[in-house]
Order: C-alpha cells, then structure tokens, then sequence
C-alpha cells in the first residue's frame, strides 16, 4: 500500500528542486537499478510490483523494499513502458577533485549541455571508451534527473560527475585543454597525448565565450557532407573514439 | 481559416498509414521547411501563423500558403514548441538504386532500427561524414515519421533513403560488407577502403542471423571501461568518423 506522501514524494523528484531538498533521485527499470544496487550509491528504498520482484534475484537484507500493484505503480513511474522497478537512491555528496586520478586520464569538460538525452547518452558513450570523469558547468542539466538516468543505461552508478564554474576548474587543474569548436584543427590530425581537458559546448551555441578563452588547442570534426552541425552527443562521440584509437594506436 | 478536414488530414500524418495513403508527410519549424524548399522534394502546401511567416523570406510564387493563428497552429502541430512553420510534402516516389553513385561510396544499411530519434541523428551524421545513401530494412523505423523528419535537421532533405528486403541488396551489390558486431576486428584496425556497405543492427539485438549471414568483415568498436553497450546512433558515428579519418589520412 502506497500513502499519498510516498506518492508525493516520488513524483516531486521529478524536479530538481526537490531532489536537492530531499537528497534522493529516481532510478527506474530492472537493469538500471541492478546497477546502482552493486555500485557506491547508497539505496533509500526499492518500489516493486511483486511480478517485477521476482526479476531482480537476491537483494540486500538491509534495504528497504516496498511490494505495490500495478496500478499504483503508474502512480509513481516517469516512464511511458514502466517495468515495475523504482528505487530512491541518495545523491552523491560533493566530493573533492580526485586530482591524482583527474591529472592521469582525459576528462570530459560540458559546457551548458541542456537536453537529459545529450547528458545520458554522453555519459553512457564516455564510460564505453574509458573516461571515468565528467565535469558539467553550473548551467548543465542535472545529472539526476530521470531522463538523463534512464538514457546513462546504468553507466551513471559508475561515472563521476562534478558540477563546478569550469573557468576556475581548468585553471586549477593545469591541464591541455581541447575546445571542440569550428575552425580549429581536424580532430584526426590532433595530438591528443596521454592526458586532457576536453571541452564540448551547449546545443545552440557551443562554447561560450569565457571557457573559449582557456582553451589551448581548437580542434574540428572536418565536415564531408552539408549538414550544419552535429548534435553534441554525437560529436562527444568521436572525440572520445578518437582519444581511445590514438591510445590504442599510436600513430 | 482551417477546416475540420485539414486538421483532420495533417493530425492523420502523424501515422505512416496514413503518409502512405495520402502520399504526404510533415516537416516542421523554420530551418527544416526551409531546407525542404530547396530541395528536389515537392511541397504540397505551407501552414503559418502571420508572425513566422516573416521568417521564411521569399517563398515561391506557386507554393499554396496558408495562413493560421497560433490557437489553430497548435491544432496541427505535433512539437512541445511549435514554431508556427509546418509544410506538408510529397512523399518521394519511390526510386532504382543509384547503383553508378551507391558503388562509389559507403552505403549505411540499417537493419530494423526503431527509435525515431536514433534514425533521425543517424542522417543527419551519415550527411555531415558524407554518406549520401542510406538503405533501411523494411522492419526499421519510418524515416518521414515526423520525430524522423525533426531529429534529421534537415539533413532528410538531402540523404538518399531507401527501404528494401537487405539480404537481396547485399547480394545485388556486391560490395565489401562490413557489420558492427561483437568479438570482430578492432574498428581501428579495419581498412575500409574507397568503397563498402556498413551495416547497423537494431538497438536490442543488433544485427539479424540472416545479414550477419552476408557479413564479409565483423567489426567491433573496443571497449575501454565497463559500460555494456553504446547507443546505434554513437555507435553508427564511430564507423562514419572512422571512414572520414581514413579517407583523408590514409594510415
């Protein structure tokens, strides 16, 4: 049985504000769940139906799991197609910059990244070909919001993501910094050593201005064909193939 | 003035029964129909309200514009934020393959993708790399279902797309078959030389058993860290960035 406060409060995390005021955040379906279960976020509470229980194989004794129906299920769910499987899970402190690891990797730098696809998918992308760090300005859309957790497919329980002023961040870190910006340098003909600060910009506008400004190496993905731009998600893409194929190949 | 049946007419487009019957299919906001203009597709008629009619510049003398207030535009708009600009089109008839021009190239062939949004940014990646033709599976998505047409940019104007049994076209071209599969030869190591066709499977099972069939050459992007799959669309960029690298800077 679901109280009106339960279902009030779930729904509420639906926004921003509320997931700050509550400290918790929505993962829903079996896969996505099963993820966070075996990673270092910390689980408040497990909704379920008791057919989609029966999908989710040994839980922790501790946790906290709450067998519901159906149709107060579709109360709760965000999704067009729920599965039956929603936990609240509690957000990240604010951590400290891991700089030991930070200084040794190629990290990811958005700059204003609107659209929760965009964010999901580049997450999910930046795990794929190794990086393991994502740092959003203030301005990028909230690594927590349902959309953008359902479209990391689970890669969000293990990437690390800081929001921080990007400005003061790349000049802390001291780092090679590459802007994806028009103009530059073919991608395929950049350097892009063993370690970096790779910056992508929002949907419209791309880099602003004060981020163009500390970028040390303007680097372009050379257009064959006449479509005006690529989405972000997509030019992250091959920014990240191109890292991991010059890791792998030296050429 | 918009009459019961046009609305009725333009709501009906939103489903590919109905593009068939009619023969027609949406495109809408400022850029979009402004690419479809001045392309080789034909323009049945434009709806605008009298402000975004300002954006649109010099229409041709022929075209059938009609012009709507915002509280009707609304009716017919299938966007959260309708710009005020939709155009019906001509579905194109459909063509012979371009067989002097597809032997030439690389060809994306697509074997059942299903999310609107995965094939719109497909297109509009596959024009950017330069890949002008892209041959789709009877089972994929309908390339004019206006999530298509809006995720595109435009680029649908442009690219080529077919939809044919893929089995008898691989067989009829006779062209080195490349397919992104599990466990194949690194992406980075693969040569696809001047000419080939690239097979994407579809978001949940990848390739079919009957294509993979058809495979010469199974290739897989390298997976770095541990996230379990990329989406079709990123995955998709790798191999058109990878062709574009190749072809500029032969290694």
């Amino acid at each position: 049985m679901l109280s009106k406060a339960q279902i009030s409060l779930i729904t509420s995390l639906q926004h921003k504000k509320f997931r700050k005021q509550h400290g918790l955040f929505i993962v829903e379906g079996v896969k996505s769940v099963l993820e966070f279960l075996s990673s270092e976020y910390q689980i408040h509470s497990l909704y379920t139906t008791a057919e989609a229980r029966t999908k989710m194989g040994n839980l922790p004794q501790k946790l906290k799991c709450i067998t519901i129906t159906t149709s107060e299920f579709q109360k709760i769910s965000g999704l067009s197609n729920p599965q039956g499987v929603l936990a609240l899970v509690h957000l990240p402190t604010s951590e400290n910059f891991d700089w030991a690891s930070l200084k040794q990797q190629h990290n990811l730098l958005l700059d204003d990244i609107q659209d929760p696809g965009n964010l999901g998918t580049i997450i999910r992308t930046a795990e794929w070909f190794g990086i393991p760090h994502i740092i959003c300005s203030m301005g990028t859309v909230d690594a927590y919001n349902p959309k953008v957790v359902q479209a990391t497919m689970g890669s969000l329980a293990r990437i690390k993501i800081y929001y921080t002023p990007l400005a003061d961040f790349i000049n802390r870190a001291e780092m090679p910094t590459y802007g994806a910006l028009l103009d530059g340098k073919s991608i395929y003909e950049t350097n892009f050593g063993n370690a970096g600060l790779i910056v992508m910009g929002n949907e419209g506008n791309g880099i602003s201005k004060e981020i163009e400004e500390t970028v040390d190496h303007a680097v372009t993905i050379p257009r064959v064909g006449n479509a005006e731009s690529l989405n972000v998600a997509v030019a992250t893409t091959v920014f990240c193939s191109e890292i991991a194929r010059q890791k792998m190949k030296p050429s």
